[in-house]
């Protein structure tokens, strides 16, 4: 059963055949219309609302010629009525072909696999695993750069608790020319489970970093959490891109962020080349038509 | 016009034309797709939240190859907004070719089909009738057993109050080979309207009852209601079904479940032949497309 | 782009353009499905709940052979969470072919077609527009009237904030023999801007009106402005729509209301050959067919 639990259950060669599969599907986005998927029922099953992810996986589905039924109701899904998640996978599993499942709890993607007895997508659990984001993340990439040829991609934000960028790293050490660099206040910096020998550490940005960054992938850092922290007022303008800054990247670089931004970029920069966290927003349809298609073994 | 909208509405020969035409129908399911209901649109009125009765109703019509618009917020609906259920009625029955509707008031889905000039599927008027839920149940024991032979039925539970019990039980009564026994405390036991000569009524389930079923129907028992009740606490551990209880059963004996169930089935009970519950949900689909299929006279 | 933002937008020449590829849709939707715009994605975004018109504009994309990605959680949304529209608009552009929006804020509409890439309708932007209700009103008048030969048209009850009132009688100003009549208690009467010479204004409905117009459109007087109004007092029940002052009319003329109505029509009237508000509330699918298949260059 080819689930998607976790970024980390994908080897370098998984990798690169998702990413080349999903090549092929914005040929069919950019054709109109497939019937790769004609008949197949995605279950939707978002437990924790996420309008952005939720409507990226819906869209895939449709893109292949599928259909949805979903579940976005949080207050009066069955679960709620006391309804263990392993009976609510095996009977949503027996109406639907393929589920998304989206949750609060650590292991519930996980859960639904065991029980559902068909392919499950994991569309984010709690802090744990959002393997297809940190997948689309790697398409982004690979679409500006060599992914075996490598470049500088460096990691800024909220590197502590954020799942994404945690994702993406890992999911990076596949490819040996990556190298890394972590930007983040010393209370936010990245959790050492995550670093390798050769990684870069640094609790501002400065115009080294800046210059010589291939990728930059930006996250929210969240305010309150810095009230008293002098490391972070040293340097908190550090953290909001602006044209004044993201004009001293290469003009090949790109500015990354897993959305929604709110004032860690400004919106002078969306014009600017660098700007490319719609366009990756954009690849989470091709990235998760690959998927399902990968599960459905559609073609 | 071919609604849905009561258990008893159905004689013999419908029903079993019914159950005939489901069968047909997991054909469709097997083999992926269906064109037969294209370009249909069915209307899902969820008045009262049902995840699970609302995605087999949508399953039924997606496998059909028809589409669906659904109205699921109880909360800002135009029926809070005032507008009166037989107005809803009339400008959805204007857009769509066949309506299913779940409510908390007896006799909505009557309304509805007196007003909306499209047939009117009930999934659920309150304490009155599921009839989509008492034909999947027959369905689940005609795979099972010959309804013309006969079984032995046993319903256990809540049987005052348990709507669904209420609708399978007449609907078994056109199988006149068909006996059934009623276990439930005295508090709870099924009203006399229900009962036939010949049906044998326990306050508790016991070993002969278990030996000699053919089909048990469990349905939740809420404890709440029996706190002081000292003819539940006599037998209250005979209400939970385990391994232990359950492989008493004879071997091709099936147990039966509406869902969610909480702990009156433990879940090591899944695992044996007996256990039916997810099959029944699973039935849910192939029994909707069928009453759409008739509802729309499609083929 | 062909957005559709405002019901001033359009010329008669347009309005003539729609209505007749309206007339096309229905023949459409008389020969069950169409596969014009299959391949095709519609997202449905409404941040202010409206059952009607977000299921009018669903069934539209639908008949088409189009399909539907929707957000209907005004609670959890995107926009919620800090995220600004301009930014969903061009992630939800990203995913789909055409955004319908309905929104609480003047002005949405217009920002979601600045920055969607898309083409936008507008479902509605507050006490702003609503012009698919304005052409799907206009569209119902000329199914019984010819719009160039002209007819009395009157417009009844709320006038000062009927945003669908403003909204029709401006597009109404295109044909030059349609005499419009404004009648309103004189707190509720239409803004001056509205009005042009020839216009006539009413504070009761009284015979003359009722036998000599062609067309009424009424609309809902919420009664608690008018606690202390003198002047609605006077003819409070002039207001309210019965057999009796309906019998007045003539018997080809129409009667229209937005919906839903409360007690402002009396549901005996629904049988009178005059009632067409149900009718009107149907128009609507096969107008927003034609804005839809005029935005995406269908056929």
């Amino acid at each position: 059963m080819k689930h998607v639990l976790a970024a980390s259950q994908f080897d370098k060669k998984e990798l690169l055949a998702i990413m080349a599969k999903a090549v092929e599907m914005e040929k069919i986005i950019k054709n109109g219309s497939s019937d790769l998927a004609k008949g197949k029922i995605m279950a939707a099953l978002f437990y924790e609302p996420s309008t952005r992810t939720r409507l990226s996986f819906e869209t895939a589905m449709l893109r292949l010629g599928g259909s949805i039924i979903s579940e976005t109701d949080v207050t009066f899904s069955s679960i709620t009525k006391g309804e263990v998640l392993s009976d609510t996978a095996q009977i949503v599993g027996g109406y639907s072909d393929i589920i998304a499942i989206r949750s609060k709890n650590v292991g519930d993607a996980q859960t639904m696999a065991d029980y559902a007895g068909v392919p499950v997508l994991n569309g984010g659990d709690g802090s744990a695993e959002h393997p297809t984001q940190a997948l689309l993340d790697l398409y982004t990439i690979s679409k500006h750069f060599n992914l075996e040829a490598g470049m500088n991609a460096v990691m800024v934000g909220d590197l502590k608790y954020g799942r994404t960028v945690h994702s993406l790293t890992q999911i990076l050490r596949n490819f040996k020319n990556v190298n890394i660099s972590f930007v983040a206040p010393a209370e936010m910096q990245v959790p050492d489970k995550y670093l390798e020998t050769g990684d870069r550490k640094f609790n501002c940005l400065n115009d080294e970093i800046l210059e010589t960054a291939d990728v930059i992938y930006d996250t929210r850092i969240q305010k309150e959490r810095f009230e008293d922290a002098s490391d972070y007022e040293k340097c908190k303008d550090s953290f909001i891109f602006t044209p004044e800054n993201v004009g001293k990247m290469k003009d090949n670089a790109i500015l990354m962020h897993p959305l929604p931004r709110v004032t860690e970029i400004t919106q002078e920069v969306d014009k600017l080349p660098q700007a490319k966290y719609f366009e990756q927003a954009q690849n989470g349809v091709p990235i998760r038509m690959a998927l399902i298609a990968r599960a459905l073994n559609l073609k």
